[in-house]
């Protein structure tokens, strides 16, 4: 007998992995969550029925929304990650040696408690001092902490469920708000194939509240389409200005020096999204 | 009765498109043809069970095999495509106003034939005066012309079927005598995920004849892993040095003067391959 996990990415076109068993398939009080593990991906969780991440392609997602932040903050020393349970980005965050405290505020600690079981190789890294775990509510955090974070990584799952509300105005206002003078933020923004009239929203609702604003893409092959947009805006710093020479070699497996800039460069079709 | 078309990417990983009908689906003389119309992707090319092209997603993969190399050339007057029977990448080079003579040689007449049927937003510039449509094997067709293009694009199959010897070093050995003595040509190579030793083999090959190799990416959602990775052999043009205000407009959705350049800057373990 052969068990396949389907994903409809879309009501017509979806991805589709072969799997070796399932270790957790429960409703916890905020979402559906599957702990799966695959042939081609190794364990994998999955939330509301999308893939949140996989073992054996985690490290574009969490590279990708970590790096160009901070390489872009010439002092990144206090990071918020909104969402972000599996401890992936947190994993990146403390790669930074300028780094002091990393700040991980995720509403559902059975995300986390199942990434610290099932995903060591991500997860590994929230027992670190420097870490801070809160099980809260992200909005609510950031409104309650003014003034406070150099940077904010928002690691969402899509806009439905617990996150409807971390793609809104009011949470990049409050993002702003919870930024130092010099502050910068990075949310995922979902692709461009499928979800355009989102990437266009958000980027229209950041643009009210940040002055700079960049687009950058990365290629997650479990994600829809494969080709992941991430949204970041700054106060002061410009990801732009920030050349390969000022970039240190950290150890990765997406992001270099040389892809920091090439990975705001954008597909025609989807910089007319943020226009 | 929903119908959906499943492709096995890897034994273990696949996609999956919801199907409204099947136009074509037979033997020809070089492989299994099939003409399918999806719900998300309109009509849908298949060759021995891969998508070879789609109507909403094909501008990527046709805009990225001809732009970079037609831009790095700077007089591209006479182009050869192997492969490519739906025209598409046919369509890209007569952006070009320098080329004067595009011949397009593909083994199977047939898939050129169902490609002006069901695919002419893809197909329909192969009746331009500039054009050469000539059913026939590749391999020979480069033998036989020796010191004749400028740039030639193998615009192939996966390396199974007809495709099998348009992956060796031999092939390369033979475009490169097909080229005149500043030419360049470009190949798909395929996705660093699941094929990671043939880009290794092809990078290593191509080493071996051409002074000049570069690899670039860029994103197909059709394609296994959305990563899709391009081979340049050059004898005297880098595409580095092409510079964005060098490039003029064209009409595209995918390529642009800034992402030329960007489209080289690999990710990682992408890079690593091409060492």
């Amino acid at each position: 007998m052969e068990l396949w996990y389907t994903e409809k990415q879309t009501d017509n076109f979806g991805i589709t992995a072969k799997i070796k068993q399932t270790y957790v398939h429960e409703q916890t009080q905020f979402q559906e969550l599957a702990m799966i593990e695959t042939e081609e991906w190794g364990n994998m969780l999955v939330l509301d029925g999308m893939v949140m991440t996989t073992v054996r392609d985690e490290f574009v997602y969490h590279e990708m929304v970590a790096h160009p932040a901070l390489f872009t903050h010439p002092n990144p020393e206090n990071v918020l990650v909104v969402g972000g349970g599996d401890g992936g980005v947190i994993r990146e965050v403390l790669k930074h040696p300028k780094v002091k405290k990393a700040v991980l505020v995720d509403i559902d600690g059975k995300v986390i408690e199942y990434s610290k079981q099932y995903l060591p190789s991500i997860a590994g890294k929230l027992e670190d001092p420097r870490v801070s775990v809160q099980v809260d509510d992200g909005f609510k955090h950031i409104h309650d902490h003014k003034n406070t974070y150099d940077v904010i990584l928002a690691d969402t799952t899509e806009p439905v469920g617990p996150a409807v509300h971390l793609f809104t105005r009011g949470f990049y206002q409050g993002i702003y708000e919870s930024l130092k003078e010099d502050g910068l933020f990075v949310a995922q923004t979902d692709n461009p194939w499928f979800k355009a009239d989102l990437i266009r929203s958000v980027n229209r609702d950041v643009k009210e509240v940040f002055p700079i604003v960049r687009v950058y893409t990365a290629n997650i092959p479990t994600y829809p389409s494969g080709l992941w947009t991430f949204t970041m805006g700054s106060k002061k710093h410009d990801p732009l200005n920030v050349k390969p020479e000022d970039i240190a070699e950290l150890d990765t497996k997406y992001y270099t020096p040389r892809l920091h800039q090439a990975a705001f460069a954008l597909p025609k079709f989807v910089e007319d999204l943020t226009k």
